[in-house]
């Protein structure tokens, strides 16, 4: 942990009662976001409690002032990721005074909030490059194994955190539906073509790039991959598994995946996270260190996160039966293999530019015991998951719900969470004449 | 061949001396870019014969009109393919009649003119998202048969066109030097990471799209593809063999093409392209038929294109030589095996959302003749390529400039080109401390 920052202050509460309560957003949270009410334009907005502060609102009313402000308000966070985490923590700063309690304008203040009810989310960024990493062991070795037993890793595991370039395009917010996609694969009586009957989610990480872009050809090293993460959310990178199979080799997923993935509208910022860093995870015996250009003393250190990470269903059962979602995976990003800024360094290691808003997905944070498997095709390994009313579940079935959620504790810190990544699937529609 | 149309007249001359000579920008052609002078403001330009039209002095001058001229002036061509192309065969009829011989506004046409050396050309659209195809047999049949002799083809090949998300950041307009990226791959003698050793091109055909964004969920089918498919140019996927074949397993290509994807800078539109339609290549005996989802009686009549595709290597020993380029790739996009429209519909069957502006590549267009492989990986499965002066090369070196044409060809048409899409290697950076 960095010097002592008051935004970190245990002891800080915000003046907002609903901020004080057991809630994601403390005062020591302060996630941004881009949000809307009633049809006006996007803009910027920092949550805090149940509520959103107005950044634009902050600005107009001179509450907010600076070239982060100015950048933070919107319509997207584009200029402030790009400012970078200096700007961004100046940022926080001013936001962390203006809610604290004491506030000498907590007035003021008061009349920037808008309830998140009344909040509509949108994406945080214009994403212009959405790159998807696999950097849980566990999730790599059980769906390996079933493809070949003997050597279920892919070669480069343990040496490089595996990536493909996923689809920017189809990135959606918390909240928005999802539509079955149709989807070829081989069956046994033949060539397929319909509505996918493997759908699955995938709970990873979000992670959004900040900082200046690197040229093309200059590489990021570990010791300026930092100030490139900017935050964090949840992703879930829905999957369509029988699509999947037969498209893989040798290109990699295509189709899959760019049905749609959907991500938090809130942007957890690095600062906020300080107090979560850990060591990044050991590496079991026989397996081999992180090459150099991917290590570095500050990364065994602290590189690692600790963030409690969940995924729920919701059938259409349940809802009608007025139950609450079910727990299906509970895991941990701290068992991952890699860290983030080994991602990034691992992603520039070519010259590739990486842009400001870019996002990366951690893959699946799946951990080795039973119930942290964080897909549906590892869950099926030890068969079909069963929920509290004695539905099963082997891949998602229309109308039903996938919930992420996650929450970072640490000792002597306030604990904060990523709010919600929710989404329902759809019908296929029929393919059109 | 569609209805005559003025545009295609073979008899239809251009006043300007430079675009009735040979050319690959006679008056039939008319593609659009993105260009700047003397640092002004990058705008659109239409190539015809050694000299850019400005389609924005063209508007100010008012010898242009409409919604097309204003979308196609710049700074970008994505509003342009954004109106699609019924709007863009609109804006080609007025140019056409501008240039045509017997134009009444000769005169104040020719003050349009920047000759083609004094212009600086910038990618065409702001590319949302690149996907890459694989679409070539040869291709893919060659390089497969390294890993698996008795089953060198990916198993969809023959059902779909394979393909993958590639990098939107890296793409690069021709001329731009490309950096010898880092990378890791594992040696006979352990694990290495330095400058590739095996850098690559691949000579494949750039395909813009345009039209209207397909919502998420919503497929686009072959009736409808067409209308997506804005235009066409050369690109140049540079691939580090040695780093790929590490990299790839399970999850595709990453590093080895994020390097960095060079295009041509002129987008020789669809409609410019309608003489040179052909039917969609022929399957061989044995092979299975197109899906119903991506065949069409028009794909199976007209969904293919004859455009003759040429590589040259130019290294810095011929430079000082005074030599010309070497040809060591010719080859013809007529004989891939999927066709632009099937490469659409097949991307949007899951309800991927396509951008106007978003970029995809044929994949390398290798044929089936000794001299028509289109990289040097395949290349070199007959031996090292020796240049006319004796130097060989199995892959490229610094200082080694690839170029590709490309050139259109049918009987009564008037034969066009794609200009050149060509880069130089630069020599790899060391790893920063």
């Amino acid at each position: 942990m960095n010097a002592p920052d008051r935004t970190h202050d245990p002891e800080r509460r915000a003046w907002l009662p609903s901020a004080q309560a057991e809630t994601d957003f403390p005062i020591q949270n302060l996630p941004f976001g881009i949000f809307s009410r009633g049809g006006e334009a996007p803009r910027g907005g920092v949550a805090i409690g149940d509520h959103v502060l107005d950044l634009r609102a902050g600005l107009d009313a001179g509450l907010l002032s600076g070239a982060a402000a100015e950048a933070a308000a919107g319509p997207s966070l584009n200029p402030l990721m790009a400012l970078g985490r200096d700007a961004a923590r100046a940022l926080r700063h001013q936001l962390s005074d203006l809610l604290a309690e004491g506030s000498p304008v907590q007035g003021a203040a008061a009349a920037l909030l808008v309830p998140m009810a009344e909040a509509q989310m949108h994406l945080p960024s214009r994403i212009a490059n959405f790159s998807d990493f696999m950097v849980s062991r566990e999730h790599s070795w059980r769906l390996g194994a079933l493809k070949d037993v003997l050597a279920p890793l892919p070669p480069a595991f343990d040496h490089l955190p595996v990536a493909y370039h996923s689809r920017a395009s189809s990135v959606r917010t918390s909240g928005e539906a999802v539509r079955r996609p149709n989807g070829q694969w081989m069956r046994k009586d033949g060539l397929y073509f319909g509505p996918t009957e493997a759908l699955d989610y995938e709970l990873e990480l979000a992670i959004w790039l900040g900082g200046a872009e690197n040229p093309i050809g200059t590489p990021v090293p570990m010791s300026r991959a930092p100030d490139r993460l900017f935050g964090y959310g949840l992703l879930n990178d829905w999957s369509a598994r029988d699509v999947q199979r037969w498209e893989m080799p040798p290109l990699g997923p295509f189709l899959a995946k760019s049905l749609s993935t959907t991500v938090s509208p809130w942007v957890v910022t690095a600062d906020a996270m300080i107090p979560f860093a850990i060591a990044a995870a050991r590496r079991a015996e026989g397996v081999a260190a992180a090459p150099p250009h991917l290590d570095s003393d500050a990364n065994r250190r602290a590189g690692g996160l600790s963030i409690a990470l969940e995924a729920f269903l919701l059938t259409p059962r349940m809802r009608a039966e007025g139950a609450e979602p079910a727990r299906i995976t509970a895991t941990d990003f701290a068992t991952m293999s890699w860290t983030p800024a080994q991602m990034v360094t691992h992603h520039g290691s070519n010259g590739c530019n990486l842009l400001p808003g870019d996002l990366l997905g951690s893959g699946t944070c799946s951990g080795p015991t039973d119930g942290s498997e964080a897909c549906l095709a590892e869950i099926l390994l030890r068969g079909p998951v069963t929920l509290p009313n004695g539905e099963t579940r082997r891949f998602l079935e229309d109308g039903d719900e996938v919930i992420f959620r996650g929450r970072a504790h640490a000792p002597g810190a306030v604990s904060i969470g990523f709010g919600e990544c929710r989404a329902e699937i759809l019908p296929a529609v029929p393919w059109p004449a």
